[in-house]
């Protein structure tokens, strides 16, 4: 099975799992939609593809893995839009959770979300008990306090930010946390990858810059410029957009470089400067061609 | 140690190991402010003295587990007393986490919280790993969808209410969660610890209804009646006072008729007899007794 299909079919396996009657219907309703359409599912796919790298040793661990990092993340989507952050009217390209179920469900969403991605990593625990905790330790240490995407959330209620605390917490954590997800689940210790997974989530910062300066909301999906509110610097703005492009291609070049050694090192090198151009906006790719076309 | 030390030096280690610096300090203070002061602990007291009675087996994973239920339940207050919620303006006797540290710190207590819970097991893990995890599980169950306490605030923006399932999500789902992570760690199965939970989370809520009936909003530190919007049965309004404070006596009855076989049976049961009378408020032993007086 691709991992695309492994990803989608673990994930609606634990939402069906959460809507088991008798239960609320609008949150059940709720937590599906939160989760759907699933996009590219960039860190479970990560995830499964170092799992796959390091021998695939427990593949249903990894399925679960996949899966409660997804639903963390989904969670984080829906609060993070609530009028009380950034109020976000759009997702995924079609209205924000809270704006179809409200606020309160919205706030509930997440909440389940988050348990049910424990609840997984739980509930594949009986084949490996001791890689399934390490699964939760490196789950839970990358969501919440002090260096989780909680805490990068918290960082924008300060006025004096820790910068290089904000970025690893903010934009990195998830990634990390694919990473070392990935490697557990796949037989590897996971210290080791925590560099990949910070260097492929740069690199994901900055071609949201590039996206955020190339395109407008309605191609994105979602509201633009959202986060140079919070003084995050932009690679577009420091280096144009041409810089920006290159900066990126730089941070996944370290990013090949990091990879532990593993059977399937030559994979996920290939895999790494694949993103790169899938990261490339196409938008740029046109425009590259159109100056060329017209040299 | 006492229990009541155990659970308060448990629970506080927990939240300093969320605020190693570098972290947001507001986040970190409001998680602080969020779970103190302790109050009765009742949960995690009750998880704690089943261990014993089951004979404390695993006292660190006892620990761990009375922690993260506490903070669970702290996250669901929190939540619970956002606008979109309860709009609470008060709660333990002091002003509740929005209302001192707005809205999007108390969304991100709440889901810290919730993720520092299930942290805190996995990381007790290492003496026990098939009981941390049969823990986790149970937490999860009780907490999330569809039979946990995110079920029971779910059921609350339904129009057609399973009356069943509500109240066993909403007022039994920690205490049931109390009973059987309290047996696990300490050596038995969890299962036949169900009823008990379940028991004594139906005589709490009787005795919060007498308590709402019988008190004002300053002697409980939280606004009263919030529960009778959701056409919850009051067992005062069903029963009377006397009727209702019989009801909780049969109850809790029942609840120690319910306790399976352990060396510290006898304790238990002593402690739910206990209970009765701590449930019982104060104002009607004192309206009985200037009864007795006056006849």
């Amino acid at each position: 099975m691709s991992f695309a299909k492994r990803i989608d079919s673990a994930i609606m396996k634990a939402i069906a799992e959460g809507q088991t009657a008798p239960s609320p219907a609008k949150l059940a309703e709720a937590l599906h939609y939160a989760v759907t359409p699933g996009g590219a599912r960039i860190r479970p796919t990560i995830l499964m593809s170092i799992a796959a790298a390091c021998g695939d040793k427990h593949p249903r661990l990894a399925d679960a893995a996949a899966t409660a990092l997804e639903l963390v993340h989904c969670a984080s989507l829906v609060h993070d839009d609530l009028p009380c952050f950034d109020d976000a009217d759009t997702r995924r390209g079609k209205p924000s959770v809270h704006k179809v179920f409200g606020e309160a469900l919205a706030v509930l969403v997440g909440d389940s979300l988050i348990i049910m991605a424990f609840e997984v990593l739980a509930k594949a625990a009986v084949d490996a008990p001791e890689r399934a905790i390490a699964c939760m330790r490196v789950l839970a240490a990358r969501s919440g306090m002090p260096n989780g995407i909680c805490a990068g959330q918290g960082w924008e209620n300060e006025t004096q930010i820790d910068l290089s605390a904000y970025h690893a917490a903010k934009t990195g954590a998830l990634f990390m946390a694919a990473t070392q997800m990935g490697a557990i689940a796949g037989g590897q210790e996971g210290e080791q990858w925590e560099e990949l997974g910070a260097r492929i989530g740069e690199a994901f910062q900055v071609a949201d810059d590039l996206r955020d300066a190339l395109y407008d909301e309605d191609t994105l999906g979602k509201p633009v410029g959202q986060d140079d509110l919070h003084g995050r610097p932009n690679a577009v703005t420091q280096l144009g957009v041409d810089g920006a492009i290159q900066r990126m291609r730089d941070i996944l070049g370290g990013a090949i470089a990091s990879i532990p050694k593993c059977p399937g090192e030559a994979m996920l090198a290939a895999m790494v400067t694949a993103q790169a151009e899938v990261l490339t906006p196409i938008k740029w790719r046109a425009d590259q061609a159109a100056k060329i076309a017209g040299e």
